[in-house]
């Protein structure tokens, strides 16, 4: 099972509501793994490129509508299954450097475009739902 | 372009910020298009159906993550070419009649299984962006 996980996000999340469906995810998470989220400034591909490339670990994960789709059963297996760290890669606006891409694999959340800071929380509450799946737990509410 | 949206959505959402998050884009849209939401209580598939049945347009797409995909270009085009009422189920905890899908379209956000809370509020802002994108309006943030 990872033992952390690590979030790279571009740009700032301004929308308070978001912001506190994130910390309230982060909230429900602790318990089961340790999470960080690294957010970073904005200020072009080339640029937010070169300050990914010091956060990757072996298991990175570029998220990208046209990326690997994964059922939330499949994502959790796929937690399940990987040792020491994973990172999320989460690109800005303008999406995300080639030379990122070519040192990761792919995940897709979705074919639609979501707003990307949304896409922090979708990401945070499928993670969730990994460990509850992973730990026999129900989760409906 | 549709003339009225209608979302029937199945439980209450008890979350702060996913409420906050929805009247944002309830506001949002207001200048563009008619959006109702319709909260029905839930109370067992069979009840949920025949409630869900009263409020079905001739254009009905029930949310399913095994469902028809679309980018949001494709949502765009497609909320562009129809007449009169789009109409979205989202149902509860336990999925959707099988007598509402025989008479409905699919649509499928993700194959992932999301919160049916979040749902509504990834629903509405993909409706948002198609009316951003069928108006040629920019929308980066």
């Amino acid at each position: 099972m990872a033992s952390k996980i690590r979030i790279i996000a571009v740009g700032k999340v301004k929308e308070r509501y978001i912001i506190e469906g994130i910390s309230e995810y982060l909230k429900r998470l602790k318990p089961f793994v340790k999470v960080d989220v690294i957010e970073l400034k904005d200020g072009g591909l080339k640029k937010e490129a070169e300050k990914i490339a010091n956060h990757l670990s072996s298991s990175t994960f570029v998220l990208d509508e046209r990326g690997k789709q994964f059922s939330s059963l499949e994502f959790a297996d796929m937690i399940k299954k990987i040792e020491g760290e994973i990172t999320f890669v989460i690109g800005g606006a303008d999406g995300i450097d080639e030379s990122i891409k070519q040192k990761s694999k792919t995940l897709s959340l979705s074919k639609m475009t979501f707003l990307h800071e949304m896409t922090r929380l979708i990401l945070l509450e499928q993670i969730y739902r990994s460990y509850m799946i992973n730990s026999n737990r129900s989760y409906h509410k």
